[in-house]
């Protein structure tokens, strides 16, 4: 969901600016998103307040509420950003052969949570998602309408939903070992030989007939 | 700790309790566990209380404290019982066929996460684990010395404790997205078809060359 070029995303939702404070405001806006993803992955969705966010980005409370909303609709904005990657992801990955699929897929995937910058908006959605039904609300509609839909579209199989939502399983599942609860010997194994032993089990659940 | 047995509740005296004291305590100190897996799962490790699982057990918060010690020390004894069962569940799990292993080990998995009672202290060391360093390490260390030290005696392969996390990933990755997260296909497909898709995943990560 994204606005005229040059604009960034547009928001949804009452505090909705007008086309003029849009132009005017990306550098301030993206300082209160990147202020949000911040606050939320270390904090969780709970113990997160929009005062909070607004102080860490150096702006009034008002604002936040104005460019975004809610607490709800701040936690929005601030995790959708981290699907845009992953929603163009899918359609390169699966521009490649068929059969390396499970291996791009889980290149890219556990690529993202190496990075500390791309690593914080996604422990920003674990934290929040676990603890309070809100995100995880969230995180399902972003999920169902976004994510999904592309993937099935992609996968000409049967149950291409439930697939995608194992493998997706089995990646974020290291990703917690590996980065959340730093559970030992996952936790310091090296990434190439985590990425060739899931790409198979990857591989599986996408195409196995 | 032997004696009579239905001497009442137990009050904590000066120091150390009474063997009479003692005798009467295990349904006491059942009480407090039962209340303190209930007040993690439910509020995860930061915002319980010592003082709240006193009060859900129905006790006074000096006793939590002589039985069990700080609040680090309960959440490890209340967490410690989930692991009894797993622990065993190796064994017997492993004493079949070989091949059979992977849909063996899916099934006592997933269905420890069917059912609410057992899913309780689960939901617990999870959305503790995921948020606390304090509650992550506690987990850290039961893994370490308790599940993978077993695993890795009954794996005669190489990397062992590698390819045990790889599968608890896959399992733990399908627990958080059907019973916590809750997205779908995935919370509402049936059991027997997860236990199926999953069972050579976790095969394969145990026993492929």
């Amino acid at each position: 969901m994204t606005g005229p070029a040059g604009t960034g995303p547009v928001r949804r939702g009452r505090g909705r600016p007008s086309r003029t404070e849009t132009a005017a405001a990306p550098a301030t806006r993206d300082r209160i998103l990147e202020a949000a993803r911040e606050e939320f992955s270390e904090r969780g969705y709970e113990k997160t307040s929009v005062r909070g966010i607004a102080k860490a980005a150096g702006v009034d409370s008002a604002l936040v509420h104005h460019y975004f909303g809610t607490k709800e609709q701040v936690f929005e904005s601030a995790i959708e950003i981290v699907f845009a990657p992953a929603l163009n992801a899918p359609e390169t990955i699966a521009q490649g052969p068929r059969e390396g699929v499970g291996e791009r897929l889980a290149r890219f995937f556990l690529g993202v949570w190496e990075n500390p910058t791309t690593r914080t908006p996604l422990l920003a959605i674990l934290r929040s998602a676990v603890n309070n039904e809100t995100a995880a609300a969230v995180f399902r509609r972003l999920i169902a309408t976004q994510l999904l839909r592309r993937i099935s579209g992609q996968l000409d199989l049967p149950d291409a939903e439930l697939r995608a939502e194992l493998a997706a399983a089995q990646m974020v599942g290291v990703a917690l070992l590996r980065h959340v609860i730093k559970v030992e010997p996952i936790a310091s194994a090296d990434l190439e030989e985590l990425v060739a032993r899931l790409a198979p089990v990857v591989q599986g659940h996408l195409t196995r007939p």
